[in-house]
């Protein structure tokens, strides 16, 4: 038999699987804006301020130390040491052979889903959300249920009872972003209490991606340091696996470093999956992480502030727009309201970048429970808040709205 | 019924699969060296050098003009383009679209793994061989059988026989390494032609593990500058998933840097791996690869012969030794020879370490057909060398070798 006689694909293709992963929605707006000279980005979960100095002085400082050599999987003991001194602050006692540094937050949860989940396992997770928490179990051939936040009079809202009722027993991993991307929404101390237990109680895993921990606006006595965490009520060894980043709180989006928060005696598995993934993370992009945690803590209150700020401003200005329904959320770094238009959201979206520049995300970006919405970032100043409320205000007079 | 009545694990583990990953023996063998004062660390697969100034210093000078963002998932346009460019000096005709930049050349073979191969599906690998290739597929739930190079007279060679009988027509993915890490084997371009032809006939991807192609010593007009690539024979639009990292051609183990060059119709699914795994590598690190690849080329010649020089002087010193069968490889950075008492490869480096001071990977680390040998790497000077020659001649005189 030769081989012209047998049939090859002529394009080959990843698998199904893959195949039926969701692209970003986000990216297919910005794409609608290629072109069109003038766009204000508020479509990426990115402030537009640079890293601090003193971190990128410190990475540099490595370079040219020649800090440029495998590290460790699980890390520079440096910086296992002073992300344990810093979750220990915020969280409780926790030492370094409970931390992980990996190759950005997204990574973490990768490793996380590594770790626990395999093919036809039972993953649940609330929605709407950030896609890749719900995408990533799917690569790994689990299957992802999901749990609608609702919203109404008081912003977005956790059903606990509808959540339990999801995680049946068969269930292996609950994957939680709180504070949420992209609605700000922040689970209660108590709701944490009543779904750990219920956890506890079943063998479920929970992965708590609280990468936006720092970006919490409520405050009790004084500004709180950070928003309610299932490392405040968990033990150390048990099943419970927190994933954080340097993106948000010290502004190291482009840097993709992260690190996990779980059982010591998960770290053996742990440091195999890390090698067989990234095998660890930039030898002097870790010793920036060092400059980050120890000498960055006034830059994230200032940080925090600032966003405050700018969320108080940009919720005012929306809220005197006919047709906008937006409340201020108590955490991440987003507005997700609905708007004229917004049931189709990407339509609308792609519409507003292409007529008036203004660059947001679309609320079905965050799986169909987000329709109806939309996500505008607000990390950045008050005058480019400004800016882009004109440009939605010039497009819904532009359609008669 | 209360919480106390259910029975919880007391610790929680990960999930089988994971659990049966093989840790790797090269560091259970740097552990047991843990408080010899002296010891000359020869066992991992990274020179003793640091990275080339120019390269540290391109990404210091990013870091200063604020390339601290997300970029696209596939990588800046002017490292893509770079890239293309160099690939399609020495392999042919390839555009930017059909290269991918990856968080190292490990993360690009998960990639590649994640692309084609799930749960339930045959995986081929040719071994010895570095054990990422193998376990990687395993966390996807694939199943993976081993081809085994065989060693006599000429060194490391492939049954190209025993392999094509391998692939057989219910066979997803061949993974191949070569240069070879750990035995310095080179696939030859007829042996490539033959495998090519058979996986075009059954629809088998071949991902092949190339980051030793700039490590090749043979020469014949000239000094070659790559190892023969599957680049070289495959059109770009096949199923041929070719993997290359910064860390051997440039010093930059340290950056976590790779490429993938794969058919363009895989990319929009390798976009969405990439935003699910790492999102994207460092936009700095990115730069300084830009660095690396357009004014690099004169220091990886030099290397290429600085470590021709070393892998000559070493086997000159090891051939000397009683007992000790060790031949020149074509490729890549280490020597992989048999020697008294290599045939419990583990025990002996662990001997070594503590007894001489001498750290050399045991063949065991590279799958069980590596027993019986050990792995030196001499991407070092050769003063170093000799001195770990002296530790090996003392440890065999102890021992009454």
């Amino acid at each position: 038999m030769s081989e012209s006689e047998l049939s090859v694909p002529a394009v080959p293709n990843a698998r199904d699987a893959v195949r039926a992963l969701r692209p970003s929605l986000i990216r297919e707006v910005a794409n609608a804006g290629f072109g069109v000279d003038d766009v204000l980005p508020f479509w990426f979960g990115e402030s537009d301020r640079v890293t601090p100095a003193f971190i990128r002085d410190a990475a540099s400082a490595a370079l040219s130390a020649g800090a440029t050599f495998y590290t460790h999987n699980l890390g520079i003991a440096p910086l296992r040491a002073a992300l344990a001194s810093y979750v220990s602050e915020l969280h409780g006692s926790t030492s370094p052979d409970q931390i992980a540094v990996t190759s950005a937050g997204v990574n973490a949860l990768m490793l996380a889903a590594q770790l626990v989940v395999g093919a036809g396992d039972r993953v649940v997770a609330v929605t709407p959300l950030w896609p890749n928490l719900v995408e990533i179990p799917k690569i790994l051939g689990a299957h992802v249920e999901t749990v609608a936040l609702g919203y109404g009079e008081h912003g977005w809202q956790l059903d606990l009872d509808q959540l339990l009722a999801a995680l049946t027993p068969d269930t292996t991993m609950l994957m939680i972003n709180s504070p949420n991307n992209p609605t700000g929404w922040v689970m209660s101390r108590d709701e944490q209490r009543a779904v750990l237990a219920h956890c506890r109680r079943h063998g479920i895993w929970i992965v708590a991606d609280e990468v936006y921990e720092r970006l919490y606006y409520e405050d009790g006595d004084g500004p709180a340091r950070t928003a309610p965490s299932f490392l405040d009520l968990a033990a150390r060894d048990e099943r419970v696996i927190c994933v954080n980043s340097f993106s948000k709180a010290w502004l190291m989006t482009g840097w993709r470093l992260g690190w996990i928060v779980a059982p010591t005696a998960l770290m053996d598995d742990l440091s195999k999956l890390v090698e067989y993934n990234t095998s660890c993370a930039p030898a002097f992009v870790q010793q920036a992480g060092i400059a980050a945690v120890e000498q960055g803590e006034a830059f994230t209150r200032d940080l925090v502030r600032d966003l405050k700020a700018s969320r108080d401003h940009l919720v005012k200005a929306l809220a005197s727009v006919p047709g906008i329904d937006v409340k201020a959320p108590p955490g991440a770094m987003y507005l997700f309201f609905s708007m004229p238009g917004a049931t189709r959201s990407l339509e609308l979206c792609k519409a507003m970048v292409r007529e008036v520049g203004l660059g947001v995300a679309p609320g079905s970006a965050f799986g169909p429970q987000g329709e109806g919405f939309v996500r505008w970032c607000y990390a950045c100043d008050t005058a480019r808040l400004d800016a882009g409320v004109e440009r939605l205000k010039r497009f819904l007079a532009l359609h008669g709205k």
